[in-house]
């Protein structure tokens, strides 16, 4: 296997750790620049202690700029930068030849209106966003192999576009009846030093925050949408609850008249059962964070309910691995010719 | 205050123990009877070593049947056994003169046959069925204070009822859209001593279970159909998070044509603003589960979605507390003409 | 029981907010005064949506000096302030003619020099060091009722000096021999908003800190050197795990030649058989923190291993209440001749 | 790499789980046979729904008895049983011509009278105890390269001997005044059903167990007695906290007469650089579990304390990889002849 240059800008959160952490175990990649303000002068293995006595543990951070970045000699970066920064490294990248996949929201939306509503600002480039591609790389696996800008999925959305995807391009089920409540650890907050995150603060504690329009929203509603064919509009509650690492999310939905329980599995299992990274635990199984957890995988499972008309999805994965980091190595894997699976 | 004579039977899951705890404090209650098989011979410090140094530490439980409980005098009995056993209890401590409180759901329904569907067997008792009366003060204030036979309130129930009742009842939401998502503490599977239950099985896990029928789906909708004047149905789903006590419900309904943001808050503050153990935190505020452990209290905020044309409500409550023990306790205070949160 | 006006001053912390908590049930006080720069303006209920619905819920935070607190009408002040604030308000507090009760560590060392060595400055008011009282009431309740200063025992020092002092003093331990480990739960950090207490770098985490000079020390040493009436120097490790409150000290310690298993706990029960937040839980009980939080006490059990020489002591608190708060009641009980227990 | 057929016996618990995840990425093992009587008949995808979708997934439990497992062709058996049932397993296993690794403390003592003295019975295969090696690769890697039965050390053992036996082989510190409190994780006790291990018991809990005469004792201070050349006796309190994974021990010893702290790094770094699995955290660093969960490596720090004469040495590691099963895999690479950090 060729190695293959990769530069991992902002790497100081948790998506950023959890890259680093993918990619020192990956045998096509050479990382040959990591870059953090916060950090820049330390080695990965000072920086972290659990990255000691790896592959890369001697890498140090830099503060480098995009320029900087380019004359690392990366192929690759990925940018794991708070959202709303990662245009002013996108653009200069992308000139200088690089490719970028970027694990914010920044280039996910095709509308630059619809960011605007959500994010409260114009989009600074809207010019990238029709270049970029979604990474979510179940749904666009062909684009993402010769896109040079990869917008990589969030972790909500992941865990709810890829149980209902399928239902809505079947016409199972019916959009506006769509309802979800998602429960995430702790981490997907990011690294934020705010007292809202304290062990304490979080800790025998759960509540849903962001209500009733949480950013992520704008994303999720463009690809159901897309996959529906029709505007899609949706109920997402998302909740905070102690573990480190995991997403459930639960979704209702109305069964279109005619349709079956059956229907719903056979469209479930048409479009994933030769995905590697999706476990389909059909109608008794369970979607439980534990059992994804420091994987890629994420688990699917569903329930009709005969008394209401609904189905009930639920779904499982690791927020900072197939939520984020992991899904964007899926995606550089695409990218590189590589089996989609390698160091995963 | 006169001392009431109280028995508290089958005291040696989460609930009994909380209800001991919660009966030391109470000024109007000397206790005079604790039964558990289990831990019968033991005195209350004992059997638990964080009640050691409290009035009625050194009561002995004692493994009395009906009649046991009857020749100790109390003149109030909390059943505190597992589902399906309370019956054995109800019966003759009832013929023995005494008042009883339930905690489990054996005399929560009214409707034999609903009980058969959702627990599969016939009712063991159903002349009691039609003498019980639903021990959720907010609700039934009235009919528990004189009452001798109140089937409190279940954990789930009371998060998804108190904050829904008054809208059904002001013909706010569209029965057939209600959809709810609730996190419960791991308490709430009470001590079964099952695998399920560890620590490592719980810890760093989240999960959905029950779907997508579970049992107090059966009294959630007896009430709501009494609220709404019509059959209720709604979709419901339990998750067990890795928190020891608390249960969030999170709620979606359809507003009905012609009803606004207003008409909800008004609604509900119509009902709770005088409540001593509802507390409102409006359209902006939170419901924590950190805010309400160890307290009487559920907190109940809410959201409009014109987007979706939705209702988001949000409740937080102890599920050993508001959701149990606490709510027994407060129709204990209304059966014996104490202040309503005396001891709590 | 006649009211006294309470200030309590600097209530944004941990310590200060269940500080809140005990006062809102305490009979006797009538809570005239609660400062924070933070939270100015603010009622308890706002700040703190734990504490709606309670008395004394809507009053409101000052950004009061010492002359602020005087004015109130404040008879006693508790300061909770971070540690080397206090001397700022205690002097004009008590030349303002208030009692005070300390929480931080500012004023328990009684040797400026000793002082300087461990907090690596000058003590800025050395003639309130001799002035104070050393607020462990189990040792110096005599001295607590008339003193006008008291400073407060801390969280680690409670739980090591209750199980040692009537050790040292009976002579019965190697005072060189000591050696301790402790647990404590991550509120012991205080409310600090710093990334190394923010959920994720917690939860699943244990850590030893501060070693092998923790401040602690100087109070721990000082206070075992009085029991025992000799300079005593001990190794002491602390160590934070992922629970919310309260702390686990483990000791070990040589018996000296002719001690008996039976004379170590003559001595601790001699010493606490009668202590009304000292449960003694002999040579076969435990010390876990969940029988202990939410509540002044203190368990104390310990194990004689004739293999080694050596005693086992282990304790168990709630660091914000026996080791900070409840206590700080515990010492105002004293001072304002109220029963010990009143209100904890 | 050629296959090395590998069974698994006893695989239902958290060791045998953690066993099973190892294998399954090691390049050098075919397994062929995974023993459980209560998962018999399923595969391990379904036992484990979080092992599903990889290698060996399809691989089913079965009941077998020895005869069985040499039956399946294995030329490695991993005994992964509850205490006192591996010598059923490992003489017959012997016979038919397999090499054995034990996770049980059957195997560990040399000397049966001190088995019987801590575990209660007459060991029941003593001939086997002559044979076996003591699995703690740093220390005995020349023996376990060539055994035939290797007896995995313990998880406690291993937090305490690698810190220990450099300092005691240099006669740096006196033997007898060596003290050791160590923290584990929930997993430590196995996947034992009892309701001291669950979740609500656990959660939000501490407390020492064992005490003071855990039966781990046997083996380590075998083991420190070999290090010191002379009999050693040690003080050891284990304590469970409430995370799923990993161990801290804090140990306490008092240096003997001219030894400075540079001697104590001088040892430990002329034992360990060049250890794979061994990470020297020096003078400065932290020993926190959450840098070793789900790998093989240890972390030592230490600390000199001048004021007592101790050093303070601290030890992490994933009681369920260094602590068992990882350090198994880590003897089954020694015993192959493979690198010995394969698939760890």
């Amino acid at each position: 296997m060729n190695l293959v240059k990769v530069a991992v800008v902002g790497a100081s959160g948790y998506s950023g750790q959890e890259l680093i952490r993918i990619l020192m175990r990956h045998p096509g990649v050479d990382l040959v620049c990591v870059t953090s303000r916060q950090l820049a002068g330390k080695t990965i293995a000072e920086a972290y202690p659990r990255f000691q006595h790896h592959r890369f543990s001697s890498v140090k951070f830099t503060a480098s700029d995009a320029a900087g970045v380019v004359a690392s000699g990366a192929k690759v970066a990925i940018l794991a930068l708070p959202h709303g920064l990662a245009h002013e490294y996108a653009q200069p990248l992308l000139e200088g030849g690089l490719r970028v996949i970027d694990l914010s929201a920044d280039f996910r939306i095709k509308d630059p209106a619809v960011f605007q509503e959500f994010y409260g600002e114009a989009h600074p480039a809207p010019g990238l966003l029709a270049q970029s591609v979604y990474g979510l790389p179940e749904i666009y696996r062909d684009q993402i192999r010769t896109s040079n800008l990869v917008a990589s999925a969030g972790c909500y959305p992941t865990s709810i576009l890829l149980p209902l995807i399928p239902l809505l391009r079947a016409h199972l089920i019916a959009p506006a009846s769509i309802a979800v409540a998602s429960m995430s650890g702790v981490s997907g907050a990011g690294r934020k030093v705010a007292s809202d995150y304290l062990f304490c603060e979080c800790n025998e504690s759960a509540r849903a925050y962001g209500v009733p329009k949480h950013r992520h929203l704008s994303e999720i509603e463009q690809e159901l949408s897309t996959a529906a064919g029709i505007p899609v509009v949706i109920s997402f509650t998302p909740h905070l609850i102690p573990v480190n690492r995991g997403i459930v999310s639960t979704i209702y939905a109305n069964l279109l008249p005619g349709v079956s329980a059956a229907d719903i599995t056979a469209a479930l299992e048409g479009a994933y059962q030769n995905e590697p990274f999706v476990r389909l635990q059909g109608v008794t199984g369970s979607a439980d964070i534990k059992n994804v957890t420091h994987t890629n995988y994420i688990d699917i499972t569903w329930r009709h309910d005969p008394r209401t008309g609904r189905v009930v999805l639920m779904s499982a994965e690791d927020n900072l691995v197939k939520g984020a980091s992991g899904q964007a190595v899926q995606s550089l894997n695409l990218m590189c010719g590589w089996p989609e699976t390698e160091g995963l």
